[in-house]
């Protein structure tokens, strides 16, 4: 007869061997930080207490970030600073942005104070327009479907009109709808094209209700059209939602003045915009140079989004596939010397919002609105771009003039430094011993030791 | 004579209207909240208050966070929440995702139960080089230059021997170093192209450092070479740097099951299968659904990316311009049925660490690696490609069934509900009213409204 203890120990083994939980989500906060402590912390209880440490001490602000998303635990903080000087369409700015990377904000700053004294940003909207689609699998006749849709447009439209009554009480509705033939690129394939306009709001909640509202109108119309044999030949609905791929909600943001105007860093203002063009150049011509130039912008870019309240990967992806609209992948932004006058610009397909979302739920993507003067869309559009712009000025300044590593190896310094539990006086000694030192993870902790043994 | 009270007031306005400052930076942080609830919240203290009220309550560990950036004010909150039951390789883990859309998480979540249950997660990494870039001009003729290079290849690989001590003792370093002509891409225009291993760092420091340090071996090198001509056809740098395109640091990750196993939703399994590899194909033929498409894999991957203290803004740039690289823009993943076996699958390019950078200092990233076990920077490649997976998989789910709406507005009527500052009993009512109309921020404002006088 086996021994009872035996079964026993074996079944708790095997139980704390069974990393998998079912109703995770329906457990209490504290109950899923023990789990996770007890499963994948081996019981470490200064890991789970950080995960308390971080939580808000006002329980009632802490629930409204909890209420986020799914399975909240506590808050990541990432640092939120500003970036004043931002001379834009003639007005001040200081600029909010959330970014965990160092350098970056100092750069932003250093840029819209050179800019400020010689002209400011300029920019203005292109275009507005977002759009979504209802892609169809269909292996009839094209001109059936063509019938199909032109007889039952008006009926699509107004579909969605319940649903669209705010949006076009504030400028905003549906704009088009097409049927495009794409059985070029893949058998049976078609979709409807919807375009939208969505005032300030970012709009893709609205846009996929609209959207799937009109699938479904159009699966019933479908299926009592008499043109579509049955079975065969009857349009299928595969899906329907927004595109984040917005080449038509685009805003150009431009700075200019004149070369002599350049000089710095013991170049000549003639020397110093011929080798930024050229860098520029490179970033066109060289998708390793342009991937790592875009993603600069980006950095400006995105710390903005973030601090109001947007989607960061709605934006990375609609940008970075603008980017390889030629067919090759490359800069965003472009430089040009015209008569002594240098001109550095870009383009960017930014769907951003300043209502609905987290804009008005996260208390802080408030205040970043508030800080901005509660822009519309129209005019973040426009912050955004300047701080895209103003990243990649300071990213090729840096790269062609002292090298992108000075500024941000100080940053890196510092915190090795703090790492390694250096101390203030060796902080001290340290930043000076590696103004000619190569700066390295290995170095600054021998250092640290080294120091701090002899002290 | 002018009233002297009038020159005052002019230039207290004149004053107030000019919203630019010096010396920013160097102000405290007291001092920078004070100039910018004057100059930009019209001395607005509650904006102004919420900006000390997110600051933890431990003054040292505020420090810490106030020092990753430069004008730091506060926290940004966003949310931490973890995904459990990814069975990746055969062993569970439980994801950190730091996000603040709804529903992501729960999809997660969603989709890694249901691989568990059949077979799980398979992945592998393919190469792990990374590669930096010495962008030159040059005029002359390119077998000199050529020549040159070799002769100078030792020396320069020679130069970077002490930064690289530390790399190489954990098993990275310089692996090749190349130039390559790229003139009839660009007039007079070559690189450098170096290529790197860094364990488990993500590297940027180290490999930014190598760069800058062998372009001034370069320089230097170049202007004793007598096969040169000087001044006008000698090499000159415009800039080093290392590349955001990862082609060759690639992880690949898939999930595969009988066919049969896929019924759900009112589908069968083929039927299912289908229309999921259809759906995937769509997002390969149409960039306005693969830019999307690939917005949903980014909702997973940089959600682990931020838990974990690495550059979203980095990983987006490598993985958008990887899915450019055959010239038109489409899908990362793909999906096949072959003999009745469904499988979904993708190739990931991630420059990712766990060592250096944040991934220590940010105590909440040190957390993450906890939970996942402290991974090696492959083991991370592995999770994350895994993450971004389950959320396409998740999303396609939707998409083909219910419907990306169904489960989106069900949060977001709980956020607007909020917002329109809705009552428990309020929010209880509006929750069954609303499963059978429409959902806009209208007609919940107009509902919360109508209710709450009501009552």
């Amino acid at each position: 007869m086996p021994d009872k203890r035996l079964i026993f120990a074996t079944q708790a083994v095997s139980f704390m061997n069974d990393k998998s939980i079912n109703g995770f989500s329906k457990r209490s906060k504290a109950e899923k930080i023990n789990w996770l402590t007890e499963t994948f912390l081996n019981g470490d209880q200064e890991s789970a207490n950080l995960l308390r440490v971080y939580w808000h001490e006002d329980e009632q602000r802490q629930k409204r970030h909890d209420e986020f998303i799914e399975n909240a635990l506590t808050n990541f903080f990432l640092p939120f600073a500003v970036a004043p000087n931002f001379k834009i369409n003639g007005e001040f700015h200081a600029i909010p942005l959330v970014i965990e990377e160092s350098s970056v904000v100092a750069a932003a700053s250093n840029a819209a104070k050179f800019w400020a004294a010689h002209g400011g940003f300029q920019t203005r909207i292109i275009s507005r327009t977002k759009s979504g689609q209802i892609h169809l699998n269909y292996s009839g006749e094209s001109a059936v479907l063509n019938d199909f849709f032109e007889q039952h447009k008006q009926q699509l439209k107004q579909s969605i009109g319940t649903l669209s009554k705010g949006m076009e009480a504030r400028g905003g509705g549906l704009v088009s709808l097409e049927l495009v033939d794409q059985t070029a690129q893949l058998d049976d394939y078609y979709y409807i094209d919807a375009k939208f306009e969505t005032a300030d709001a970012m709009g893709a909640n609205y846009i996929n209700s609209c959207l799937e509202t009109m699938a479904a109108t159009l699966k019933s119309l479908a299926s009592n059209f008499s043109g579509f044999v049955p079975e065969t030949a009857t349009p299928e609905v595969v899906m329907s939602i927004l595109s984040n791929y917005v080449p038509e909600c685009l805003v150009e943001v431009k700075v200019t003045c004149p070369v002599s105007e350049l000089a710095q860093e013991g170049l000549s203002g003639s020397e110093f915009a011929n080798k930024f063009v050229r860098a520029v150049e490179i970033a066109h011509a060289n998708p390793l140079r342009g991937v790592t130039h875009n993603k600069g912008i980006m950095n400006g870019v995105d710390a903005v989004v973030l601090a109001t309240g947007n989607d960061f990967r709605a934006i990375e992806a609609g940008i970075h596939a603008f980017a390889s609209r030629s067919g090759q992948y490359c800069s965003l932004s472009t430089a040009k010397i015209t008569q002594d006058e240098f001109e550095f610009s870009m383009q960017l397909p930014l769907a951003l919002g300043t209502v609905g979302g987290l804009t008005k739920l996260h208390p802080m993507a408030g205040v970043s609105l508030s800080i901005l003067q509660n822009p519309s869309a129209e005019q973040l559009m426009m912050i955004v771009a300047c701080a895209g712009l103003a990243q990649n000025f300071a990213a090729v300044r840096s790269l062609i003039t002292t090298g992108i590593q000075k500024g941000h190896m100080k940053m890196h310094l510092l915190n090795l430094l703090s790492q390694y539990g250096a101390t203030e006086s060796t902080k001290s000694l340290a930043i000076e011993h590696f103004k000619t030192q190569p700066i390295s993870a290995r170095n600054v902790a021998e250092y640290v030791v080294k120091h701090q043994q002899d002290a």
